[in-house]
């Protein structure tokens, strides 16, 4: 019987096979990062990954370009990523303010800051970059999800709960409705907010940090 | 007489005496990192000390949506930045694609992936961040400043100068026309575009990074 250090070597092999010379030597598989070809798998692990991004809106005060802005999140607690992004915002940033009057956010995540990517450009399509398009709404503070939004976003950034209470921060999350992967050679990706949002969930919960 | 490092021990006095006990306590004065008060020394910094950042356009295949892309860039070669972000974009990829359509466009950075935040979350004030908004254009490549994003480009990104040619990558410029940066308590700081591109003029090459 092969034992399982026999079938991750021809997994490996295997995707080693599928893929051109130029990928291969381009990029080694990194331990822990589900494979390219896994593209729900590889969004969903940049998501739990991540504690940090860039969320843009439509700015209302700039007369409506595109404004990006560095703000932090998490989609659960350490270990248990659910993929939706919460954020704890206050409107004394623009962003919760544009968000206000105009919905329509993308969430920008890159694999580079995680150090997987080695001595890969960041701008390399094998260095994983995931923009998650769509609305962001306010969470109601007496919901379920309020409070599991809190500990997500609690325990991956403790300072949070200490932020001034007079600057009335609040919690958002993304609605996501369109999802762009780039984690190979190929362009990007095709993933459904279904797809991305279900992935692993009959693996029970799901453990990708 | 003085020596200089009286003098820049009486300097780093002087900026703590002027600063209230809670941003003290907070968040260590980083060697190498303008005084938070430069706000447009802090700005340069970090356009020159990060390699890569979130570019934010208006999406032509997302009805208008912001779509944030992550990018690499230089505003120069190692040690000596001016500012002004380069990219090397093929519209292979949506944002060079919208940016065509609509010139609108944001890029952000963080101090977070330098490393001189520390335990600091990202969203903490302390730990800077700026936001670039202006159009992007496409550079000439017959013009003396295609010669200088070039080499500002290949020595930070070496890979660049080996990526396929039939992609038809172009080099793309940010002409900046509103500066939003948080680097501590109390809002964004106001700079303008002239004061972050003429900072240290006067002082020679400007050595940031």
């Amino acid at each position: 019987m092969l034992s399982p250090a026999h079938l991750a070597f021809a997994a490996a092999l295997l995707l080693v096979l599928r893929l051109p010379a130029q990928a291969v030597s381009a990029r080694p598989i990194v331990a822990g990062k589900p494979a390219p070809s896994d593209a729900a798998g590889t969004a969903r692990w940049l998501a739990a990954q991540n504690t940090w991004g860039v969320l843009s809106t439509i700015s209302s005060e700039l007369s409506g370009a595109p404004f990006g802005n560095v703000v932090s999140y998490s989609d659960g607690v350490p270990g248990e990523g659910y993929g939706i992004p919460y954020f704890y915002l206050t409107t004394l940033d623009p962003t919760a303010r544009d968000a206000l009057e105009d919905e329509r956010t993308s969430f920008t995540l890159s694999e580079f800051p995680l150090g997987t990517c080695g001595k890969i450009d960041p701008e390399n399509p094998t260095c994983a970059k995931l923009t998650l398009t769509g609305k962001l709404k306010i969470v109601d503070l007496r919901s379920s999800e309020a409070d599991l939004a809190k500990s997500a976003l609690f325990t991956k950034h403790p300072e949070m709960k200490d932020w001034p209470r007079n600057h009335h921060f609040q919690i958002f999350k993304l609605e996501i409705e369109n999802i762009f992967l780039i984690d190979w050679f190929g362009g990007p990706k095709p993933i459904s907010p279904s797809e991305y949002l279900e992935y692993g969930r009959n693996q029970g919960s799901l453990k990708l940090s």
